[in-house]
């Protein structure tokens, strides 16, 4: 590969206990400082959210999905008013996830061949194909600081049989999205498959890490299995992708997990948990979780947490219930915009630790704090 | 009436071709600029806005709903966590509606006696009780700036001995609501009915006007009657009102109701259009409404109203439509915004005028603007 990298990487620190480290990513929209998380703006707007929100808690870049917006409105149309951050209104970096998990988890009828992807678009039923070259196109049309390769994502447990044959499918794929791939500004990243079998996961990494991607992602994790197994697969598989790219672990999670991985050396997050979450009038604090419908908030007077700045800090507890009770949009708007803030808080934290090397005691003492949080980790919005 | 006005109306100027009038209104949360729109936050929360997108396009006077807020959280539990305005984050004023025409649109088995009107609520099937003394504490508890009487609520068209009844009945509770009242920092008041009966009307003006009151509103209108007729008892009502006080016209409305009713006098509005059009994606504009999801937007990179500066300026007419057929949170929060936005650059627009002795001339100029608007004036939220 000749052309220029769109992407700068720079390593800025490592943690001496750990595989954690504090970089920098520049890309055509700015500076990403890393670890970062990534809110997910799936039909390019992080549900109730404005660019100015998701700005002013600290978010510099976003993830969007090429799935739903190539159903709607079409990457063509988006490419037409001049691609996908003025379309949105978003002047930040933006990570396009190709769609391989969406296939997945959302449409049906899918049939994966070598050539293609074929599926049931879960919106008005049409019949979509969707081939790693024809993904590359529609991220190019999107224009997208980085775009993925389109993956065969295979749901855990599953045969083995199938979890290498997706595999191995992958890097034949990956190989295809490099050649297809013709745009100068924007980057492209692998993603690393392989189920939970770490022979299979290695094999890929290897593969993969052979080739002159812009980073790597772990892929195919956090589908339904032990979070433990997930960190074993995190923390075996980052040693093998090259330490001058960025790694990136998709559609993670909670913030104990986002601590495990970030030791692990991953070093970029997208999730729905925080928005999710917060359209579910659940809140994130340092204490764990805050349920907000519950009814000892009912006449509390505290903000919501003191500790995070948001747009939800001049309310009460007892305002933010009342306003979930009484069906009002400004509930999720509020305990969105406040969850997105903690998870930026958090990263905006991570990265000081690693740098005046504290991460090892600042992630013990979070993790007391939150207690045992039981809320999954999912990946779609 | 010994005690102290917490209200001071200052007239600044009137116009020379009409009873428009430029003045002010000095409350205990700041002044207001009179003529002026009051967004309706019916559950204390105008929908979809935080107080700070509200403060930011000019309001600077809200409604809130006793009857919504009396059913939940409740009066007694707002005034705990120290009332209305830190209950909502709202540092501006804030007058409460009596509960009067929510009673008539919203409960189920409405008995009304000399003594109260019961009800059962349309949250939970309770049975409750509201009377005038009732309706005044629920206020005083609530700690709004302006205060409204209870009063009958008779739907049109009615039977001329319903309307008379109600009529007379609201003038009786006018007096006990004054003889209950007792917050120093709360204004009260009156709301004249009596239908489209003009005889009606101004007897009811009259005796209200006799009374001690803070200001007065015209009530029992924009329930069905066409425009026209709504005007004619405006025009007619307006001066038999004490010039030293505002005049508050409930529940209106569309602009063109907007710029008639000032153009005969009166000071004060409120209205869900702006929320609940914005909610069913139509924006506001000089040149008539905009429908979103209509086709025609389907690539159209042209912001929705270059006149009226709001959050949603930085988007397209494309995206916007994109969010309403996606089902996103987000457009029925841009465009409510850019309505409320709308609504106050009209009535600071309405203001100059006044003062700079332009108002016929900008009022036909708008009109011309618009065309006919076929959207029904509603008047809950």
């Amino acid at each position: 590969m000749n052309k220029p990298r769109p992407l700068v990487f720079e390593l800025l620190a490592t943690d001496r206990h750990s595989a954690a480290r504090r970089a920098r990513l520049l890309t055509p929209h700015g500076a990403v400082e890393l670890p970062a998380f990534m809110p997910v703006g799936t039909q390019a707007t992080v549900k109730g959210l404005t660019p100015e929100v998701l700005e002013n808690c600290g978010t510099q870049m976003l993830l969007a999905n090429t799935y739903h917006l190539m159903l709607r409105p079409g990457a063509d149309l988006i490419a037409e008013l001049g691609g996908l951050h003025r379309f949105m209104g978003w002047p930040r970096a933006i990570l396009t996830d190709s769609g391989g998990f969406q296939v997945y988890s959302l449409a049906s009828r899918v049939e994966v061949t070598e050539q293609h992807v074929r599926f049931q678009s879960h919106i008005d039923g049409a019949r979509v194909d969707l081939s790693p070259e024809r993904c590359i196109e529609l991220q190019e049309q999107l224009g997208s600081d980085v775009a993925m390769v389109l993956d065969d994502v295979v749901g855990l447990p599953a045969e083995a049989k199938r979890v290498e044959q997706a595999c191995r499918r992958t890097v034949r794929w990956a190989e295809r999205s490099l050649a297809a791939h013709r745009r100068l500004d924007q980057a492209l990243f692998a993603i690393v498959q392989g189920g939970l079998d770490m022979r299979l996961r290695l094999w890929c990494a290897e593969q993969l890490a052979a080739m002159p991607f812009d980073g790597f992602a772990l892929g195919g994790l956090s589908v339904g299995e032990p979070p433990e197994q997930m960190y074993q697969v995190v923390r075996q598989t980052c040693p093998v992708l090259p330490a001058d790219r960025p790694r990136y672990l998709m559609g993670v999670g909670r913030p104990q997990d986002i601590l495990e991985a970030v030791a692990a050396g991953v070093d970029m997050f997208d999730c729905v948990l925080p928005t999710r979450n917060g359209r579910n009038a659940l809140a994130f604090t340092d204490s764990g979780p805050i349920r907000i419908r519950n009814a000892c908030y009912r006449n509390d007077p505290r903000p919501l947490d003191p500790d995070t700045p948001s747009l939800a800090s001049r309310f009460s507890r007892a305002y933010l219930r009342h306003l979930f009770l009484a069906g009002e949009m400004l509930g999720p708007i509020l305990l969105s915009a406040h969850n997105v803030a903690y998870y930026q808080r958090l990263m905006a934290e991570v990265r000081a630790a690693i740098e005046n090397g504290s991460f090892d005691e600042y992630r013990h003492q979070k993790l007391a704090g939150w207690g045992t949080q039981p809320e999954e980790v999912e990946s779609v919005e």
